[in-house]
């Protein structure tokens, strides 16, 4: 059962549960397997982004109806037996993009991580090894009819005012490799092609959040848009990109939208996340000083990059490439914090990085960092990085 | 020893110490004492900012040079015995404003903490009770002659750009209200008014960054623009505007900004600040549903002001008024994240509230939440809010 | 693979890996299967005992010496996706005993633990749901001949100056129930039966230890007594008893004995263990309150049983039975520290109770605490309790 | 106000404080200043201890009464600003002794800590600064009559059970050295020299317990014996022998006794405790192998105590003395757990040691530990050890 399905209430629910039910969810990864377990990235490179992303479901919880809160215990995440490794992939400026597509003119390359229990590990960035966080990139509920109206007239008018830009400001629907894996009528699926939402960003609904404490452990609290809520979830993270088992129970609390006036989702973070105390953190303001020094306005988004770019420098001192510690800050237990939004015109946002997932010692000492040999990550078989 | 001066290298250092020595500084608070321990908020509309931040220092750092690390280790933040007490404002539209200035058309309103130990409570605010995360709001080295410049003509870009605006997207040098606490020469007093950055943001030597990480036992690492370095701090926080005595010991790295490609500061956090394990949280995205359900970019300026606003409505559910909510997120150990600014055009941004603080429980249940009687802060004499 | 093998050094290793292969053992629970998923306690009642410990291994690694130091990697401790369930259970004072067996009497009684991915819940003891914190009970190297040698003498000496016991105060070799589950000659299985060291107590090439934190995602450092060292492993707990499948990974540091002066095991603890950060804890010293009111001397095992007496008196007064508060601390993840043991007559050793594994509120209030109907575990189908 | 107050029921309350309101003790060392701030050791070896302990109080909490449970929130924990140092010491087998007193046949030795806001350093310990734990070694509520009669007869049942021993095993009431500091007619004097129980050990009413635990931020619940509660307190720690500045907040429970089930006290540990998540940990069992190899039965003591001497071997390895080691397991962060007291005949314990307290790495390396050179602590001016 995969399909792109958070983005339309039109889709069927797949199967029905009952609330108090243990149930297990497979999902493969977001890409649908397109990324393989090898020392290149041209996988990455021809990736085809129309498909994703990929998810299981939809899953309606009984008695679920508009208003209510559903509740969501996410009991286990776990990779396949028969498929301990995940990947994380820089994307191409021109297919996929990212944080510093433009910044870095974006080539793609990639990070195969090896999962032995709760650690993973890459033979493509020696000297790191890190419990991971596993947990579901994208999970939420369906839209209803009016909330997917409201997603596609804002977009749109988004899309309007930057007109094309690489990467995209945003993806209106694609009937392109949208993909309903049911048997539906040509009806349903035409529709859903031409209206369902794209499930690249989060939303009201939850959708691709994409954070790391959603992980094992932690009970979430999701609106419910449709009659039976339509829980669907994909994009496993234990790195990045990972296929495997979510394990759910959920309930549900009548009329909790209004109850707790939710207007997006609320979470209890997990007791069994792993816990690095001893961190080396990296400032970054709203001044793009890695590039031509321009002043933004309370921009944490500009912040937050820098912060990156200073631990990426930093990590960069200590011998790997940047291809490596940007890889790396994409798949370890960093945190990122919002330090104060209310200083004009600078934001202030912190990187942390855990000293406790290198094997050797990256404290700033007086005699300076050493710098080791760490090689590179899988890149283009043409070698273009 | 009070001055405005960590925007300039032409103050000369107040004190000297040698690196390993123990040494206490004491700040009044960043206003310079105009707010009160009382029970409304005039004083907080009617604040004279021209002459913020009101810090404490330069103190050289015997063998500190340009291009050196200055090691910082803030051994212990606490308030004066006899002033144990501190305030967070909410600040007037038009005299300060702050992050929902505009959203809420903000008039002054204020809540006093009561310092217990290693607590903060206040009557302003009932329900709730803290362990502080004491630091300096603002700390750092004195930017060299150039760093000034460059500070001064990017931000008078920025002003340039956006034209007059309320509150201002930034603040150049201004003499009025401009202080220099020593005995200097009127040269020097003239061209430090005529030229001093004013210390609102943070920027690459430190400054205004108000993270909370940096509390009593974490250790900073600044680079050094000028001979001496030129520490200054201020703005101390148990609760947000907090007079204190603050105790440090230095070192210096030579040529640490080389060694460790600094461009900013980094720090280790302390291993003492508080823990509060269970956590709800609540997320935001880069859409202003609040308002007019404008789709932003990527902004995650946006998704932290969503969450924050989450966080509020749900406080408000418990009773507690707009204004108490927002004080007390501005003073409570909350934490935000980032969550991702990778899927356009949603950032997501979260807002952990700590279960631990409130003296009643705040989570989500079955038969909805309790409303109970909060009152009110303190607000303004003629009761606008 | 399952046999009584870290008794003795005579057991051939079933299985030998290499240094840094990561593999997987599968083990039975503790006593061999003999504890159903169901709800009287009979099967506790019956136990053979002279079975115990079903262990899985030994497990040869390469190059293994005596005097080296076996760096044992815990990567995952997990029950079978078939058998997901555990149990406690309270021995009969004659057939089993433990902590309170003489003080309690004990008659037979369980609790069968659910697991739902992270979580363990139990339909006999309601309103506790926990993060479980899996281990191997029992794991360690073999001994040599000269080791097992000193073992039998010093314990035998105990059991002689002590005379008959219930239970007993330690368990010779015996022949009865001795478990070889290999194809070895009569010679060695019968000299295995004579001398082998029963498994009951930890030692020091580790053992029955019971060390909560040998968690996955630990690392373990054992002394090496004989080449290959032997390693073996069993008596896996996510609640007490439970089967399942662990993961390893070994290196071997050349000389380690020496090099760290080893006596017993050292370990690093995991950085995935639930983080329950609110607790309430409970002193206990070494003085019999509950009983005759004798006074011991700086005893710290008395002193244990005080704190757990005193939370079992306790959860008591919330509703639950002396049989389920007896069994929920031996399961859920409490933590006893040693207070003092310095200020004679008196130890103090302290129990936490973590108060995030209840779903209802623990605390000491003022109107006192709320008695609830929790039902009782499972008993002897005879009602003996 | 000091005075031996914890031990009677006859000492008047010296101050009386209403439930909510926060007040303030000063305290002095445990020995009354006997030990000084020098590099030998004897003022240790010469101390007077019938003087002990120097406790502050009592202070009466209006309207407690006998059955109520006394609430106590520990807010504040500091040295003195004109005293920022404290000690640890070893004391003579003959004067004091000390858990390791036989064993080492232990002669005087003492680590003058220095305090620098939250961290302590020591010039007889060098290579380690730790985030200290406050915490008063003593505290709690004045026995009943009754109370006290129980103590002295069943300690003195101890006593005539051991015979004579060094160090002794239990202490009886005794007028050599006791004081009241109060004005008190001599009836009441002689009578508390006479009948008072000395402050060694903890007992029912909270007392010596040395739980570092209990810290700055926790809530301690205690047993009312006496009208008023009588609540006094000593013994500070910061590293082991520190005078200090304690604050409390206390409230009342009426009935508490009753409504919890109440033996002993209970607490609340702080939220601002230092957090080391790395740590290296020691085991130890119930046999004394560093001894004469006897085998115990169940003995968490003994067990303790050979987890502990693991850890002082390995420290040596590391450089350090026997004695720096054993000053620095008494005054650091460290932890011990016990892992189980079932697996007849062998208890097993541990002592967790944070890695982060230590400048240098301390970690079991395949290349074995660096023998540095840190000279040695304070020790008698005659130079035995």
């Amino acid at each position: 059962m995969a399909s792109d399905d958070l983005g339309s209430p039109d889709i069927p629910a797949f199967a029905s549960v009952k609330p108090g039910e243990v149930f297990t969810v497979q999902c493969v990864d977001w890409t649908g397997a397109q990324i393989g377990n090898n020392d290149n990235s041209d996988d990455i490179k021809n990736v085809d982004l129309t498909k994703i992303h990929n998810l299981s479901g939809p899953v309606a919880i009984e008695g679920a109806e508009p208003g209510d809160c559903l509740v969501v215990d996410i009991l286990d995440v776990r990779p396949f037996d028969k498929m301990p490794w995940g990947y994380t992939g820089i994307f191409e400026l021109e297919n996929g993009g990212g944080l510093f597509a433009r910044e870095f003119n974006s080539r793609a390359a990639k990070a195969i991580w090896d999962f032995h229990g709760v650690y993973a590990s890459s033979r493509h960035i020696p000297g790191v090894r890190f419990a991971g966080v596993s947990h579901p990139g994208l999970i939420g509920t369906a839209p209803s009819a009016e909330l997917l109206a409201t997603w596609n007239t804002r977009e749109g008018a988004l899309i309007d005012a930057h007109g094309p830009s690489v990467p995209p400001v945003a993806f209106p629907p694609e009937p392109t490799g949208a993909y309903v894996g049911q048997d539906v009528s040509d009806e349903i699926r035409e529709k859903v092609a031409r209206e369902g939402a794209r499930t690249v960003p989060p939303r009201e609904h939850g959708g691709n959040c994409d954070i790391k404490n959603l992980s094992k452990g932690s009970r979430c609290y999701f609106p419910v848009y449709i009659k039976g809520a339509n829980l669907s979830v994909g994009d496993l993270h234990f790195s990045q990109g990972d296929a495997g088992i979510i394990t759910f129970s959920c309930s549900i609390i009548k009329g909790g939208v209004e109850k707790f006036s939710m207007k997006q989702p609320m979470f209890l973070p997990s007791p069994v996340d792993p816990l690095y105390s001893a961190k080396l953190v990296f400032e970054g303001i709203s001044v793009d000083v890695h590039g031509d020094g321009k002043q933004y306005n309370m921009d944490a988004t500009v912040a937050f990059k820098q912060a990156t770019l200073n631990a990426i420098t930093y990590l960069m001192k200590l011998g790997y490439t940047r291809e490596q510690a940007y890889l790396l800050l994409s798949a370890a237990p960093v945190e990122s914090h919002v330090g104060a939004i209310v200083d004009s015109p600078n934001a202030c946002v912190t990187m942390a990085l855990p000293l406790g997932i290198f094997d050797f010692d990256i404290l700033p000492r007086e005699e300076g960092l050493t710098t080791r040999n760490f090689g590179q990550c899988a890149i283009r078989s043409d070698g273009v990085v």
